[in-house]
């Protein structure tokens, strides 16, 4: 290694030292001290060992780099001043509110490949990109920066499970050993023995350096590239705040800035640290670019043929058949399950694409996780597992929103109408849960038809999470083929003369709903009945000019939790409006039985729904 | 051992085996080949090493058993039938609707330690049981049961890093490995070495064993029990289906039941395969009791003194000082951190009370499955985090209310209040979260003698989960230390004549209420206030009583998005009283920038209050 390499590289790692504590100061808030910890490693890498086009970051073979450990975002953003695409000025905004440079980093930062700041959700996102790239057949790397206080999270040991399984050798964590958390040391402190112990075990190839040694991380990364079995960790030895003698390696300096007033001594400290390095003046660096310049092959909107379905077909099914035929469609389309493919039918995916589905074993976190790096490399990502499981990554949901991912999220097996496996099995708060992500889009299909359409408006849509939710048994079929389905819509299917109330439903209690309706309409009370496949967003106006009609009102029949469900979505949106409602939904703890005892249990069947209509 | 020791219990391995399989066989559904896999493990538990008073499931110094996998619930309830507590027509009665035999185990039946079903959540309540148990001084075992696909959930890593931190060396986890999952095969399949391998990075000991070998499970409980220095992990490898030649080791058995046609065949092959054991009649067992029979000491209702406050203080500072004070007064009360402390001020317990308080480092899911544990050794258990991050254990909290389980959880950090680090750390779902779990208490303070109210009250909530949300900035104090609060409550802070609408407001946006209320009489147009402490019951009849009177009806106000939050659930709650409601919350993704300049952008300020009155 040339000298003028190293010296380079330790100018860029002063510049980023200075750059951080620069941009906290006058922030008034931040974590310098976890940005002093990282800062050679990240010299290193986006200075030596990535080959990336600042200019064009969605180009297809650009190497990537995630920050795990989101609160360092000062370093990300000065790394990206030296690469020339963020002003100083702009720096020095760091936090502020009309500032895309926010305390973590958002999707408003252009050049951020992930939302973070949640810990142990970057080393998932991180393998997605990888996987992505296997699939592009492309050879550039992904290294993901995790602090060593998040690798506590079961998260991070689901995405090393997986990586090691899938020998995704083009991934290449560093973990920033700098003893230090928020409040405490971590749970293995200094001790990189165990962290060398637990990754090794975990299948991966594992290498220790010093944090702070621009030729040792140099070394590293070369040896890094040279294994191909697996994915390599490289556990980086480093000193909190390192290069401020009256932080370095102390506790209670977590996300603490240096005041205005002493500003001026730190970086001279820092100078006199880092001197010679600091008078280094010649910066030689260039950009490091990738030898070729595709850009992503990406699918543009497409119609996803529906078949002719010959009898009650569940809505799960239809999903399998759906997002297989989207696959055959559109090369984009990849797939994630949480070992219940033969529940969800994502098995059909598998059947005909095994080069584009992706098992995820019983990990639902890096499942999510993985999704949203495949998002960033502008696949088409469905993710399935029971509805009641989601919960597991509702962290993560919440980071994909926070990153504008464009995930397709399903959920089968929904509410009670599960029956006997009982309430741990039941999705019955995934309306609510869903319906809380900026962004999101809340489909509910009732038939396989629908089921085809929504999973078509699903591959299209591109703004945030959309999210379908499946039922288990088998419904028949309501529309035909060619039936128009759109965000923001739902369907009148009766309107009877003198409708007396207007049912509102979905998924299985549409079809309670139209049984009811035609009970009631022999006893000549003729009632209106609308599916609302579209929960968010919600078309109120429909809803509203129905529901004026019905002398009863509105009533909601939902196999959810009362809290959150589609029934309290359409009080908020007809509030108002003089329009009285009545809410069928499950209000207490149900428990195992049958589909039909359950739903008469808990009110929400045909015979519940004429009760309420009457009463 | 005594030949007949082992003859016994490879009788009642076989009565739990054919018990297994005709109690699914009856209800039709159900996951038998789990059951035989384990059928031995647990025979040997039940009938030879644990020290269990069946007729006391809560005697202090009963061994526990947490059966993770809880889709092999038959293979519980069979083990308890041999116990001698569930009789063979009830075990018939499995998954009915009237039948306390879930599909998995739920709180309805008595002797289950935990609901479980999601999978990965046990060896986090096992770890809080024996915790509990160190605590409490007893000498006794806790056994979990876990299968080893749900080894791949990072919620089971997150337990195996923290007992081995504790060094709890009375929890044994035995892990089912009987290589198939729903789906697939494992991740690791029949490589039990890499199950050694991690749990041995882990800093487990780790014994491995023929989960079929009667003789060398009775040995290798021995030799865990011998082991003192941290927890040991049985890997015992099995096969799914043991015992039935037409299902063994075969995939697509998972969740497959025999039919009642077939069921007499199937337990003939059984009698046949375990000749002589099935025809050994001589059943010698008796209960193995635990030597003593005391009782857990519980802490009765207690009362919280309130100390003075001489101004401004934030409700988690309160809430850190309010449950150091609660643990004075009742030995019960525990505390879990998840490496927040010094943010939540659960700093505070740890100082004065280090032995009841539980470091959970950066792992949300395991923090609140041991607490789980906890409660189910009566402990009061207090969890706080920043409520962003509470939704990591989503899953965890959804099935501590299947479990009936009375956790408090403590969000801090709420809203865009907390300014710049931006949406990643902002709790904005929280309440809708929370809103969604049957039998949930929400409270949300707004000064910091209510906080200790709210705390008191959450102490002595012992029906399900009570949730408190906390603020980061500091709020005057409002309430005189005499002050009653109680669930289901709420307080009119302003109910002037004549007054226009009501502003309905919790934690910071009540001050921004009261702010506007004050600025709005300053120009003649008077305004009712309401502290929504408690949003979950709620107090439905002041709220309608007061905005009957307002010609403008109710505005809610929160910091929190719209969807799911207090301002529907205050809708949902006067639905049909013709009262107008406006609701202020968060609608778009917010970003980094000051408290002021969040809640002005997002339209909950006092600003925003008032145009709301007055448009």
């Amino acid at each position: 290694m040339k000298r003028s390499t190293r010296q380079m590289l330790e100018y860029k790692a002063y510049q980023l030292r200075v750059d951080s504590i620069r941009a906290t100061t006058a922030a008034g808030s931040g974590h310098p001290t976890s940005c002093l910890s990282a800062a050679d490693i990240v010299a290193v890498l986006f200075f030596k060992v990535m080959h990336y086009n600042p200019h064009n970051p969605s180009q297809i073979n650009n190497d990537r780099f995630i920050l795990s450990k989101g609160h360092a975002a000062p370093l990300l953003y000065a790394a990206f001043k030296q690469l020339g695409v963020v002003s100083d000025e702009q720096l020095l905004t760091l936090r502020q509110i009309n500032s895309v440079l926010e305390g973590h980093p958002t999707f408003r930062f252009y050049y951020a490949e992930a939302a973070t700041g949640s810990l142990g959700c970057g080393l998932s996102i991180g393998l997605g990109i990888a996987l992505a790239n296997q699939l592009n057949q492309q050879d550039c790397y992904t290294y993901v920066l995790l602090g060593d206080s998040e690798c506590s999270e079961g998260s991070v040991w689901e995405a090393v499970q997986l990586a090691a399984h899938y020998k995704t050798h083009k991934l290449i964590a560093i973990v920033d050993v700098n003893r230090l958390g928020q409040a405490n040391e971590t749970i293995d402190g200094y001790t990189t023995d165990h962290y060398k112990k637990k990754f090794t075990a975990f299948a991966w190839n594992v290498l220790q350096v010093d944090g702070h040694s621009i030729a040792d991380l140099i070394e590293v990364f070369e040896q890094a590239h040279q294994y191909c079995d697996g994915p390599t960790v490289i556990i980086a030895k480093t000193v909190k705040g390192y290069g401020i003698k009256s932080v370095e390696n102390k506790p209670d300096f977590h996300g603490k800035v240096f005041k205005p007033e002493e500003l001026q001594d730190i970086l001279q400290e820092l100078k006199d640290r880092f001197v010679p390095t600091a008078l280094f003046q010649e910066d030689s660096w260039q950009l490091n670019l990738p030898e070729f310049n595709d850009e992503q092959i990406v699918c543009s909107d497409f119609i996803l043929p529906v078949p002719i379905f010959s009898g009650a077909t569940s809505t799960r099914k239809a999903y399998g058949q759906a997002i297989t035929v989207a696959a055959s469609v559109c090369q984009s389309v990849v797939c994630f399950d949480a070992e219940v493919k033969n529940s969800t039918f994502a098995q059909l995916f598998e059947d005909e694409h095994p080069f584009r589905f992706f098992e995820s074993f019983i990990a639902e976190q890096n499942m999510v996780g993985m999704a949203i790096g495949m998002t960033r490399m502008k696949k088409i990502s469905f993710v399935s597992t029971f509805a009641a499981f989601l919960t597991r990554a509702f962290d993560q949901l919440r980071m994909a929103a926070i990153g504008k991912n464009p995930l397709r999220i399903a959920g089968s097996h929904v509410g009670v109408s599960i029956g006997q496996d009982g309430p741990s099995q039941m999705g019955l708060e995934d309306i609510a849960m869903m319906r809380t992500l900026p962004g999101s889009v809340i489909l509910y299909p009732s038939d396989a038809v629908s089921t085809f359409k929504l999973v078509q408006l699903m591959a299209n849509y591109h703004q945030g999470i959309s999210y379908i939710r499946l039922t288990r048994e088998a419904t028949p079929i309501l529309y035909d083929q060619t039936e128009n389905f759109q965000l923001g819509g739902c369907k009148v299917l009766r309107q009877p003369e003198g409708a007396q109330a207007l049912l509102i439903a979905a998924g299985i209690t549409l079809h309670e709903a139209l049984k009811a309706a035609d009970l009631l309409l022999q006893e000549s009370i003729p009632v209106a009945v609308i599916d609302l496949y579209c929960i968010k967003p919600l078309d109120a106006q429909t809803l509203i000019i129905v529901a004026q009609k019905a002398q009863k009102g509105i009533i909601t029949i939902e196999d959810h939790y009362l809290e959150g469900g589609f029934g309290q979505a359409v009080a908020a949106a007809v509030i108002n409006q003089d329009i009285k409602i009545t809410q069928l939904a499950v209000t207490t703890l149900p428990r195992s039985g049958t589909p039909e005892e359950l739903r008469a249990m808990v009110k929400i069947d045909a015979h519940a729904i004429m009760e309420a209509v009457k009463g």
